[in-house]
């Protein structure tokens, strides 16, 4: 299937992507600090959330501190099998030389199985070939973030092109229009905090998929980002309001399953 | 020790990096194709070239898209262990929110026990801090890439800046001034193709340590990068034309030797 279909029929009903960061010193109950529970605590947030969801988005920082590259893949062959038409995106924030880029590729792809990953644009467009050259795969690249210090370069005006356009602003036009493969393919991250912004990269590339991290924990407001998107392709992510919404064992899944209802509501009263 | 000392005392002798880009394809003889060798190549150029170097530099995409994680703490105990007073730089360029970055130090730094680690400032300033609160490690973060994308965003001038730098510009300006903890913490990746930008990074980031790729296969000159770096701390790295000067199995490693030593010599030479 190509990569827009799959994206497009995951978020039919609703744009809801849970994010999987898996801190085990939030863990519940029993499980508190224990790295060994990594795979059963996502397995037990995907079961207990995946009709309510388009997309999981597993973090791989959280599984490569603790060594746990093996429960990762547990968690992807676990969705696969109990939801098998979400979309998982592989959250890496990868970005390199072609040669490398291709061995993260690899990584995302094959050794993980992911939909789509996320990348960092810095090096250059070159640098992002070699994941769409894999036809089936989508990427999502950094585009505008809500960290603090997101404004250091994604905000600075560029002198020397025409109307003088901020850094996001441009790497979203690019993305809307020159950097594109199968369309679809080529995906921005864009922090819900500023939904000026995000309107803005929407006005650039109207047809391009957004991933909006920073819904819930975060702060940023499910409405606002619905109404900023204006109907384009979206995945709207939550992940420690979702996670972590009881810290008991015996209905962590169950808080889980109400947050992540709740989240959807606001996604879909707009 | 503080990680200063550790890069000066690594680099006395020489700047010379290996980078340790293993790739099962280009293995010699018999092992051609073989990911279980990945640590037995790795090991064997270490053991061939330890004296003659600085610094190893282990890129991890090279072990994570074969799923030899394993197969990378063996080759780093076995650097620890032949070589000791030498420098371990994970080439990774992480970069992500403070939550998440705090996670990829402890991938670098605990799990892997690097020295250093490549990190890519898209998402500004407050991502590096998680690392440099490691106070006894070191990051280098990408300023200037030889890629050709590598213009894309690092080569802008920036609008709204006094004299309207370029982003690699004041992104080495930020280096040298603001951007520091301990000396020599935060240091820099500019490529050897443009010796001219290596030159002006040095300028305006006189005691920052630069880590230089793309000397040998990548193409840029040893000679040229000496001259340019006006002898500030730097790792000069080189990958391919060392890894895989020979393909027979018999002589590999003395050919890997033979040509660190023609690097060494002509860094040496100026």
């Amino acid at each position: 299937m190509r990569y827009l279909d799959k994206l497009l029929s995951a978020t039919r009903d609703t744009s809801l992507c849970v994010g999987l960061d898996p801190d085990p010193a939030r863990f519940p109950g029993d499980w508190r600090g224990d790295a060994r529970r990594i795979a059963d605590f996502c397995c037990a947030i995907v079961d207990a959330t995946h009709d309510l969801v388009a997309a999981f988005k597993p973090q791989i920082a959280y599984f490569a501190a603790e060594a746990a590259e093996d429960q990762l893949q547990r968690v992807i062959a676990h969705i696969r099998r109990v939801a098998p038409g979400k979309l998982i995106v592989l959250d890496a924030k990868r970005g390199d030389i072609g040669d490398t880029a291709k061995l993260y590729a690899r990584e995302a792809f094959e050794r993980y199985g992911a939909d789509a990953v996320t990348l960092s644009p810095f090096m250059g467009l070159d640098t992002l070939e070699p994941f769409l050259a894999h036809a089936d795969r989508g990427v999502f690249v950094l585009c505008r973030t809500s960290n603090p210090g997101g404004s250091d370069w994604q905000m600075q005006r560029l002198a020397d092109l025409p109307e003088q356009p901020r850094l996001f602003e441009e790497l979203a036009r690019r993305a809307g229009s020159e950097w594109r493969r199968q369309p679809g393919q080529l995906g921005l991250v864009v922090g819900a905090t500023y939904p000026g912004e995000l309107a803005r990269v929407r006005q650039l590339a109207p047809d391009v998929p957004l991933l909006v991290p920073g819904i819930g924990a975060q702060g940023g407001d499910a409405a606002a980002t619905v109404k900023a998107n204006a109907g384009g392709p979206m995945l709207v992510s939550s992940s420690r309001a979702i996670l972590y919404a009881s810290a008991q064992l015996q209905d962590f899944a169950a808080a889980a399953r109400a947050a992540a209802e709740a989240t959807r509501a606001q996604l879909q009263a707009v």
